[in-house]
């Protein structure tokens, strides 16, 4: 593992503004949010881009800084510029992870990474709560997790879930009205992994949940790992 | 597929006998209830076997004409002979077909197969639903169920279930207390196949319920299928 | 399977036309020698579609009728229309077969259907042979097909290959300068299932080769089966 | 990762003393050079454990304190005691790594995880060329390790090999004589991995192999990361 992990925080920022709900959770953006708990961690150093920024705040200079992306996304996937899901692409070819949040099982660098249509059967915003199991209790994304966390209030998501077998099931969500998805999904794809974490959305205070961050910074750490040998310089396999 | 799907249904036959709940549901055992069903389907006969008979019914002779083989084992494991045991491994890695049910899990031929553990974190014999949700839901087995079906009644068990990632995961159940368990597995082993089909148990009308019967039919007409070019005569690899 | 499998073998047909070695070994297209061949098979029924033809040949109507596309691309991958592209991607999510052939590893919908570059390590024109071995001779795919079947003459594609872990690793061959490929792999990608397979090239007659149009053969045929009751009309999950 | 990383090296040690050739290659036995190596290397001590001994060397006491276990083995598998080889198999469910080497293929504790036959197509005792290929040139266990390595004398196995699909695929050898093989291999088991390796056998100097022994390195280091905090007690799930 690199001796300081790099992370940067994506987010479109557009509900925090627009959507007083969204606005009262996160004044600042989710990704400030995110951003915050992360640099309170040992080792850590996060830093924030988002859709407004030039070139979405995601240069070459950034990504090849950057050990781990985190993206959240929701109304705008389709204003994400069409050369920068392939610089982020190449990125995680290169050996760059990807932490996909939520409502960004839509965004364009997962779907271009997974090659399905990433759709789902069906949603509800019900604000019921949602339980994580561990299909895979030893694995060091869930390292501090008990099987059967209770996230209080959660948009509910439902399978099937359209995307290739992970290469690694670690977590099934199951919900109050009765679904199951799969809710943390790691693929290798080139050099790099995408890990997919469900818990969601934006009108919940989902990322001031100490389980959730924790599952967060354990990705952003176990991402990170054997990056320093294996990441090529010019972000390509 | 072989024109006609030959299956025989192994059950140790014991809890019917003894136990007056279970006598009433199922009288003259579980597998008499299963391959009724199966004998009334078309292209596919079904006879039986228990762990009382000689070399419990699963003789060369049995077993070399045995398309699919469907297991059910609850309270008497440890009491199956290991040679025997050799033998269904045997045949299922020379193309024979091995369908386990619910608390089969723990049969010695599944922990064979699967070399794990075949443990699960807890259960509850409380009697609650039980939902089948479709990971796959264009898998033949599956062809026929609806997302979400219930079984009023069930036992619920709880992940982490302790087995080798499947090749295809294509159910996972959710229950009325809040747990997730992946219900319908399929792992490939030498020339053959393995489903784990989990919905159970022996105090409740598992075998009678028209999603649970369909779902153990297409596995067997699945299981069975390209077994006339690639079963091995001496059901070896 | 559908009583009738239907094929449509796309081709970019450049080399055919400019390359002397190429058009005297098909001089109609490799499009018409592979179609040809499987015309000539029972219950396979093949049409032919181009680069040069209006939306590449690859209209709606074409493809809502094909239950398994064939594709070579070698020197013009950049000229597919992306809207094609998309189309062929999400005929595929909805129940298609793809074969992808020897340098359309390359191509444009093989790249989108698995997310990551494809890229090899190196590849010789050199001429000398290429073996098959089976790594699952039960496979239908390789039904007769011996382990080790030899291809006198074809290009060295070199691991690693960058692509994910095949959903079945079927074949791989090893060379007659030393190196080794994948070169018979199955994806699962919504309701279709993708396989590439490798053996080329256009200046060797690899098309005429009975192993390598049996496993082409089989392949349709197998890539077909289940199609008739999960096809979705409009092509999308 | 345990600050030291303590493995044990299991060595059947028959042939160093009956097979001349084998014995001046490896006077003291295998296990003592494959040790001798490992604890010249930081971070890293060995002990090691034969046929011999009693419970052949692998107590309670000696498998609670070893994090990753190798294992050799050839002529008498069927004299391990199957009491020892549950030990060993319920030791890598709880958390401890297996690294098992040529021959071990057979070994009853892989036979016992894989629940495959673990049969190979055919071998031959040729002496003649392996070459290494990195099917995942990213992955720890082949840091430092060139595509296309060559050991030079060796024993050829072949393809198919009967296993379960590799968890993760890192490794495929060619052959002198024209077969492949999947010869680095990772299948997880419980909280504990298992790494098979191929390169042998005892009458070649493979052990001396400044690759191998770094491939052997490297997959001591990584099966024993993450054990401190996932290691049970009671060495079972």
């Amino acid at each position: 593992m690199p001796s300081t992990v790099h992370i940067t925080v994506w987010n479109e920022f557009l509900q925090e503004k627009t959507d007083e709900p969204v606005r009262k959770l996160y004044p600042d953006g989710m990704h400030v949010t995110i951003a915050n708990h992360l640099n309170a961690q040992d080792g850590i150093t996060a830093g924030t881009a988002t859709l407004a920024d030039p070139e979405h705040g995601l240069t070459d200079e950034v990504l090849v800084k950057t050990d781990v992306l985190i993206w959240w996304g929701h109304r705008a996937h389709h204003e994400v510029n069409d050369e920068i899901v392939e610089r982020v692409a190449s990125g995680v070819r290169g050996g760059m992870g990807l932490i996909v949040l939520h409502s960004a099982h839509f965004s364009k660098p997962f779907v271009h990474l997974m090659g399905t249509s990433c759709r789902m059967d069906h949603w509800d915003e019900n604000g019921k709560w949602e339980k994580l199991w561990l299909n895979n209790p030893t694995h060091p994304i869930v390292e501090g997790i008990k099987n059967g966390t209770v996230i209080p209030e959660t948009e509910m998501y439902s399978e099937p879930f359209d995307v290739p077998q992970p290469d690694e099931l670690i977590l099934t969500s199951s919900f109050e009205s009765g679904e199951v998805f799969r809710s943390g999904c790691v693929w290798n794809r080139g050099k790099g992994k995408v890990f997919y974490f469900r818990p969601g959305h934006e009108t919940y205070p989902i990322f001031y949940d100490p389980n959730v961050m924790r599952v967060i910074t354990n990705a952003c750490r176990w991402l990170a790992s054997g990056d320093d040998q294996h990441r090529t310089p010019n972000i390509e396999l």
